[in-house]
């Protein structure tokens, strides 16, 4: 059942292969891995671990990786201040026990071991968990570990598909979980220009939802404001205006009689705060960043007068306490938007990972996006995109 | 159906009533009632205003109160800092427009009008929701803004009647309605030395839960932790102990492998925050109070790894949004507590008001106890009976 494309990678230059042990138990399909086995800054910690896929186990498939973005969490997992911490193994031969990172991409089945009911070699899947690492060329898993990308197709590009189960599910799920919204109604969130941000502004307005996108002052505030009114933002307002009093009086215009239940806050500190002020009674405050790496402070008159309640969303823990066809059906609908072009790819920047070419290249070119990963900025998000 | 009570008040000598007018529709009933006609410090703003209760309405009652609190949202809301404002009027046959001050407590129904029906003359009853005034001796009201006192006997003192819709009802909701607890559970709250924490302290224990009470540290600590104890408190802590590094080694221990899902706080700020961080994943964190006048800071792991989430209480919203026969329910089963003799009577300090006392003494003892009602420490509770 291997694919002739898993037969065609190991026709490869020996030279490419001299550090690689091939043991009796391992396949003939060579992978890179980007691994850590301690935790540190990524790009000092990581780096890459060539190996042997595993012999193809009945109930494994075998996968080679098209394209998986660095996110910010990936970043924070390799530092070690992520709850998801994968066990360091031995488990691809390393000399030290390693983990591999990234949490998030889309492969193509290679080879699928016989009591694998499900998969076909050529089919693109997702990682159906977080934890499993995927900044690697090929992997050797458990079946159960991936899943099929519900109504895929040539509209839905691998960046849509390899970005699609953090960060826009992220925004669907809080967008439908936390407070029945109805057509007109409005939300407010700040972070607004984050990949997250990007999806509340589509998600929302594909439902007939209204958005107050808070976004950071910046030189190229304009050009923000014009990307973001593209993906359908209603209205775009700074962070130093948000404090403002007179602030009070423009978003009860905006507003027009509606009432504000939803705040989606990435940033927390100040900035959090002022969101909240803004809720209406039995508004829901939902967190799921802290770019600001500051506390929010909450004071109590909303808790208990207004009835207004915090919360923070984890999309891992949805995912974990959630079904497998919840999540598919999440998965469609997202999938659906695509096609219909209301859910477009968030900007990226591409990380080139060329299975054949020198580590140290790779290595180099993968610490530098990585240091952009952790910020959450750079021109993009950084994606990498495996090319022979 | 005037009661020969309410006819024996009108035998006073003409003396007391010389300030009062008597229109020709006014009842025959003398009253008093601690008034302000605009917002302030309780103890400048307050005074007494006499009058003729108005004569009987047919869907009316006459009641003459027996018990009252000084709650310290009751002062709250003189100084016009609650979000209950009873209206100025003129009603009362005032010279400027005036309200009642107080919120709660329990009267006696001195008569009926001819269409109100499940009440007789001598029934005790309590206020059927807030913001009705029940600083007065005597008032006239629509019979649905009283309500029956379910189980109500001797073995209930009319200061446990006249105390019993704030604080153990906010007790009882908050232990009920936020998560969902099993015998041996735990719970933790600061100020558990306040009305409520007193409460949550004899409710948890009747209800087999298990609670862990932060205190400020004080003088008479012991004395505090031996009362505290003999109401139920399984544990006590001082807020100084319960930040310190090893305390959460010692409350580990306490919990024995329990959960802890349930946080009161009304203190805030600081000690608000650390409640938080003992609480486990999923842990709810209500706020229904702030001595400290400080925000809390919440930090954004919690909220997005543990599912923490921050929620506030209100006795009146929980009232105004419940059917009547869901408080009932709530009564009774706080009632059977008290005949069981596991609630007691909060600690609690007479505030007399004397119905024929001159004024001037009146409103003095009473300024003094609205002080201590502010701050809601004195000796206990401040509480207003009347006698004649």
């Amino acid at each position: 059942m291997l694919s002739t494309r898993s037969i065609n990678l190991v026709t490869r230059p020996l030279s490419a292969v001299n550090a690689i042990r091939l043991s009796s138990s391992s396949s003939k399909i060579q992978a890179s891995a980007m691994v850590y086995s301690n935790y540190g800054k990524p790009s000092e910690v990581l780096s890459i671990h060539k190996h042997y896929l595993p012999e193809l186990k009945p109930e494994d498939v075998h996968i080679r990786f098209l394209a998986a973005p660095i996110n910010p969490a990936d970043c924070n997992q390799v530092e070690g201040a992520y709850p998801i911490k994968p066990p360091f193994t031995n488990a691809l031969g390393s000399h030290d026990p390693v983990a591999v990172g990234g949490n998030e991409g889309v492969a193509e089945i290679i080879a699928a071991g016989e009591q694998v009911k499900g998969f076909k070699v050529g089919d693109k899947v997702i990682m159906a968990n977080a934890g499993k690492g995927t900044w690697r060329t090929h992997a050797a898993l458990p079946a159960t570990d991936v899943q099929l990308l519900p109504g895929f197709n040539q509209d839905v590009s691998l960046v849509h598909a390899a970005t699609l189960t953090v960060n826009p599910s992220t925004a669907y799920r809080m967008l439908k979980d936390f407070t029945l919204l109805q057509q007109g109604d409005f939300i407010i969130q700040n972070g607004a220009n984050s990949a997250v941000g990007q999806s509340v502004i589509q998600l929302a307005n594909a439902w007939g939802l209204k958005t107050i996108n808070v976004v950071r002052d910046r030189p190229n505030l304009d050009e923000l404001r014009q990307y973001l009114t593209s993906l359908g933002a209603t209205h775009i307002i700074t962070e130093e205006e948000l404090s403002k009093r007179e602030t009070r009086s423009k978003l009860k215009e905006w507003l027009n009689g509606r009432k504000l239940r939803l705040a989606l806050n990435c940033v927390g500190g100040k900035n959090a705060t002022e969101l909240g002020r803004y809720l209406d009674h039995e508004g829901k405050h939902v967190t799921y960043g802290a770019m600001a790496k500051q506390p929010m402070q909450v004071p109590a008159a909303p808790l208990i007068f207004k009835n207004i309640s915090f919360h923070g969303f984890w999309v891992s823990r949805w995912t974990d306490t959630h079904s497998a066809q919840e999540r598919e059906s999440m998965l469609a609908d997202l999938i659906d938007l695509i096609k219909q072009k209301k859910l477009k790819e968030p900007i990226w920047e591409k990380v080139s990972w060329k299975v054949n070419a020198p580590e140290e290249e790779t290595l180099k070119t993968f610490r530098e996006a990585v240091d952009k990963g952790i910020t959450g900025y750079g021109k993009g998000k950084q994606i990498l995109v495996f090319d022979e």
